[in-house]
């Protein structure tokens, strides 16, 4: 039973590899990867928010410097129509990956909700 | 393409459901809901896990006192086989839905790995 799941698993892989969204994604970070100015804004952008995401993790404040540095990235990539389009491009691949997530992780939910009931 | 992802998704999601790994483990949990000495204990023992993560992911640190008390449901929870057998089943559950997700989120995975590079 256990290999029939793992074939199904597969098989999503394989149909989201040939998604619209997959490929969308893929062609925005190789436009974003060919430029220079796109590529380190949007490196840039993103060493702010995994500095951000770390200190929250531990617990620590985000200073007020920190929030303004952290908003004046934004500004600047949101004026940057490749890194906007990646960025687009990456949040919609996210919400199908979490709407598939719902979908297989229902047997779990239904489960785990019965018992905290 | 949307649509299609989905009827994979759902199709693994029925996979999951008749699993064997699944189906174990809707047994185990309804023979700890049945015993109400298991079923405390076991409840005593997520509350504790519960409240330990809690308090890491606010960057809290975990009092000695904490640990002991840990460690104390957790060794009355290992004499009780039913809430065993329920963990145990709970740990292969969580260890077919890693690999699931491992497989399923390969192209992603490529594709990040590419980029950071
Ligand atoms: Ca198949
Ligand atoms: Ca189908």
């Amino acid at each position: 039973m256990a290999t029939n799941l793992y074939d199904y698993a597969y098989e999503l892989e394989h149909a989201l590899r040939k998604s619209n969204e997959f490929i969308y994604l893929k062609q925005m970070y190789a436009a974003v990867e060919n430029d220079q100015i796109a590529k380190s804004m949007f490196d840039a952008f993103r060493n702010v928010q995994m500095k951000l995401q770390q200190k929250q993790m531990e617990g620590l404040d985000i200073t007020e410097t920190e929030v303004m540095e952290a908003q004046e990235i934004a500004n600047r990539v949101q004026s940057n129509e490749k890194v906007t389009r990646l960025m687009e491009a990456e949040q919609r691949m996210s919400t199908s990956i979490n709407e598939l997530n719902k979908i297989i992780m229902k047997p779990l939910d239904e489960l785990y909700g019965f018992i905290n009931r």
